[in-house]
């Protein structure tokens, strides 16, 4: 199946100049979630999995139903003020200014592998800062986890430490 | 197994008098993830599902297992000015002022049977929104599915057209 083509593009959005990747014609289709979600487990097969992270919010999806499919438990990496116990909490640069991500201290455990998800990897700024939560409780980074990602932004240069993989990759602007 | 068990109450959260319901801790349990959604799943076996809602975040966490499990799409409805596509959207009560959701026009299409997800029912504002856009887009409210509810905010007066259920249930403040 091509999961490119279930993936609809939307100019100017959230800003002029901006081709958005909306994924959710892609979940709407039962066959290309269900695919993409056998694609991803694929990739990810040579590994163990102790833990899915997924970075809100849209990467809640595709980790919520990978963390179900391997038996695993799945832990929400949050924008800040909404995880309501103990946590940690790593910034990162957004292109004016900065933000930061929020993560429980108990969500991941001393020595377990885990599994970063989200659904678009553009700059990599928010998938380096969850490495950085995931690395500060313990946590070893197995794999980073996309279905789609846009090469042109050079995320890996940021991730080179990382096993990264997508699906769906986008070369050009 | 006790899900119930599995849920962390955390006092005082986000404000004051308020006792939350943090299920970060059941949803790090893979085999208590994987009963909450099999307990879902039997709950609705006699109804036809042609699309999972998940209301925006933690919704989307079981909306997407479900989906993924029924084989069928899984649509989110989101807080306003998320969305790229065209939409409509709906306005709801909040304790001081309102709010509102948005959901994509072509979410749902005509005569769809929808199973609308979030991870708890709370006072229903935002579900009986999600309703609306529902039938709006012209689908059908197959059923309300959550994870846990607070019985003493009696959204089911709200809701009272619509099948609802739910794992958890807290029947006092």
């Amino acid at each position: 199946m091509d999961l490119a083509a279930k993936i609809r593009s939307i100019p100017d959005f959230p800003k002029p100049g901006i081709i958005f990747k909306d994924i959710t014609t892609l979940l709407a289709d039962g066959p290309a979630l269900r695919e993409s979600v056998q694609k991803m487990l694929e990739l990810y097969k040579d590994q163990v999995i102790d833990v899915v992270v997924g970075i809100e919010s849209r990467g809640f999806i595709f980790a919520s139903i990978l963390a179900y499919e391997l038996g695993v438990g799945m832990a929400p990496v949050r924008k800040p003020g909404r995880l309501p116990y103990k946590k940690i909490s790593e910034s990162y640069e957004l292109e004016y200014g900065s933000d930061s991500l929020e993560m429980h201290i108990d969500a991941v455990k001393e020595g377990q592998r885990v599994l970063i998800v989200d659904d678009l990897l553009a700059t990599g700024g928010t998938v380096e800062a969850t490495a950085r939560l995931v690395e500060r409780l313990g946590g070893k980074v197995a794999g980073c986890c996309f279905l789609i990602e846009l090469d042109f932004l050079k995320a890996r240069d940021k991730l080179k430490n990382y096993r990264v993989e997508a699906l769906v990759h986008y070369g050009a602007e």
